[in-house]
């Protein structure tokens, strides 16, 4: 076997120019050789260059992400006397986006084991292991023992991707990132399923978010990543459902790292905002029909909202906290009354109905300290936004729309400006788009 | 600038699929940045991917060249005080395709100047510089003073092309060879361009030739190279022209080092082949057009057939084996007498009109010694083979068809079953193709 032999078999020929797909046998070859150096990066980049032209069929991509799993640790519950069901939610990511941090107190009250691990914010949209870390004390890098015996404990754990999980992930991301070969479903499809397998979920359920805010522009393509993701992971013997879910405007009322993380309490105290319930209570029914709690719909709701109504997902939450080494007490006399002392009003400049754009947004957060442009950045646990008024909402000049916090005096230079310009005014009543499009 | 932007900028994007021209500046800071090595191989090599798959313009193919030219020496004669016209021809290669050997002194005689910078055998093609190379003491590695002098006193000199010619396209060929990305027209167009225009041509004449000895498998597809490298090399102000020539077949009787050399005599001595006198002499009409000797292709011809007839150009070709160190005395004892001692021949296995296949021919060669895998293999000087009767002639059967020499008694046992299956015996007449399909 050749590396340049499969790198041609993929881009094709005059012939065939859309090319064949490859064997589990030549993915492994090129992927394994990858990681153990045999096989430069100049050649995988040309391969990653012609998938990304070409495609790459579903049982293609659940090869390439059967590798890349094996490239590196697998989490084995059962090896663990830990039993199941364990399923777990994906993002692609949003502005405001904490759907996880309700999520999993919820499911696991429904009985559902939620083995999360979870990434940081880069770029525009945040990162759920940013807003844990806000809570004093949080531990976030939980040894494989301790995120089992977590789970076992109070249904869900919380932890980052440790350096033994999927490696080939993290060299073919960083030389996706600067070969401009990232957006290639296949590709994408490959990165997040091989660390959710990993990570020991045996049914997960993706947000595919699309709009502004999304990595995914369009509901079309949202679209297709859902179906991609779905399939390969049916493709590799396991349970999927997606949600195509709406990302033009900024989720909730709060986007910050400890701000979403009060935004949780109030999700799990039922006074959370419409839409961030209606998300995550839509996400928890996937993730409980998969889990087969239930095959009914409406029972898997009901299963939802007595979890939250009885205070269990919250006692939960709390308990979560606890075990990883969170200062609760700390937690809930902060809520409300944690607050950078660097703070703005946005106002509104006329009157009218808003729109405010889910991306301006995010890259305000990015100068607001919330999230970072490289990995290497540090964000501001206080820093961040809360929306007085939402999309679809009239307003009146000088009324206040967003209070905003900043991780020191001079980002709102750079900050200010892009949140006022994420806000439109309209004369006419703006007509609200569906939270959530479709399931798949 | 970023090389990340860059590549994505030819990649495209889902709205704009074919991706956008580059601009010169952005050629200069891939090709430049990639000799300094300050732009890794794993961005240049999905750069190529992506032009492999979306093209380039001819502006854009201009752009790459002029940029990859200036990556090293270029050879300015007017500098040397040397006048032209300079032209010179490049063929993309085929089996028994001496044409160069004659065509320069032809062209010389009729006052043209041909700085001549070839290459060497590789795969099943033939190289111009190991054929040189089989008269004793010929020297193919001029230094430029030792260049320009020669082409002054005989109208014409040969040599390789220095490590300081284009150094980017020495880099660039190696990355394109192990990343599949070698098929791609305006690439191929940048690399054959390149050259040609370093070493001091002002007007080109192309012969693209097509069939399965040719690198060009379609005339179709040779027609799409042929005019790429005219409408670039006019692009970067310089004539050109091109023949769409067969090489589906091998050209002439001899094929090898020094049997080419023999039938480079033959030829000027007006006996050669009529494949390789036609295809010569259009080449040379070509090259006398575009020096402006004259505007009428008779007249060119005329020109051409009175150079052979009147000894001009056999007497210049024996000058410039004594001015490039070659022993002329002993190239004209071994003509017709300096054979391999290792020796078969190949008789027809049936009655039959014939087909003989250039490339499996050209395979038979790389065994027999004529050419090579690799660039670091040596070759024999008096492998080759000599053909009795060509495609299209009639054979009875245990006629002998070709003779073959090898460079040891092993390298039968694979050439003989090669040259054996690239003979084909049908009963009906065979429809001769054309060697010369059209000019553009």
């Amino acid at each position: 076997m050749r590396a340049t032999d499969i790198i041609m078999k993929k881009r094709g020929t005059v012939i065939n120019p859309k090319g064949q797909e490859l064997s589990k046998e030549e993915l492994e070859f090129l992927i394994k050789g990858y990681v153990a150096r045999e096989i430069p990066e100049y050649q995988i980049s040309a391969w990653l260059m012609a998938v990304y032209f070409n495609g790459m069929t579903f049982s293609e991509t659940a090869n390439l992400t059967e590798v890349m799993l094996h490239s590196g640790d697998l989490i084995d519950f059962s090896k663990m006397n830990l039993s199941g069901p364990f399923v777990d939610k994906h993002s692609t990511g949003g502005v405001g986006d904490k759907i996880s941090l309700p999520l999993a107190p919820i499911v696991a009250a429904c009985g559902v084991k939620v083995p999360m691990m979870s990434g940081r914010a880069l770029g525009h949209t945040g990162g759920t292991l940013d807003k844990l870390e806000s809570i004093e004390g949080y531990n976030v890098n939980l040894s494989k023992e301790k995120f089992a015996s977590i789970i076992e404990q109070v249904g869900f754990a919380m932890t980052g991707q440790t350096k033994q999980i999927v490696p080939a992930d993290r060299l073919l991301y960083a030389l996706r990132d600067v070969t401009a070969t990232v957006e290639s479903i296949p590709l994408i499809t490959g990165s997040i399923l091989s660390k959710k397998i990993a990570e020991g979920s045996q049914a997960l359920v993706f947000d595919v978010k699309y709009g502004t805010g999304a990595f995914m522009k369009t509901a079309e393509d949202a679209e297709l990543l859902a179906e991609s993701l779905v399939k390969t992971t049916q493709q590799m013997g396991r349970k999927a459902s997606a949600l195509i879910t709406n990302m033009n405007t900024p989720l909730g009322y709060k986007t910050g790292n400890f701000l979403e993380i009060e935004e949780t309490l109030d999700c799990l105290e039922n006074i959370g905002p419409k839409d961030v319930m209606e998300l995550t209570y839509a996400l928890a029914v996937q993730m409980i029909l998969l889990a087969e709690k239930t095959d009914n719909k409406e029972e898997a709701l009901a299963m939802c909202k007595k979890a939250v109504e009885s205070g269990k997902a919250m006692e939960l939450f709390l308990k979560n906290v606890e075990l990883q080494g969170g200062n609760v007490k700390k937690l809930l006399e902060q809520r409300n009354n944690r607050r950078s002392q660097f703070y703005r009003k946005i106002k509104a400049s006329q009157d009218g109905f808003i729109k405010i754009d889910a991306y301006q947004c995010g890259l305000a957060g990015i100068h607001l300290g919330v999230g970072r442009n490289v990995t290497t950045e540090k964000v501001c646990a206080d820093a961040g936004f809360i929306l007085h008024k939402t999309e679809g909402n009239f307003v009146k000049k000088d009324e206040t729309i967003m209070e905003v916090f900043g991780k020191n005096e001079e980002c709102f230079e750079n900050a200010i400006p892009l949140l006022n310009s994420a806000i439109t005014y309209s004369n006419e009543e703006i007509k609200k788009q569906p939270l959530i499009l479709k399931g798949i």
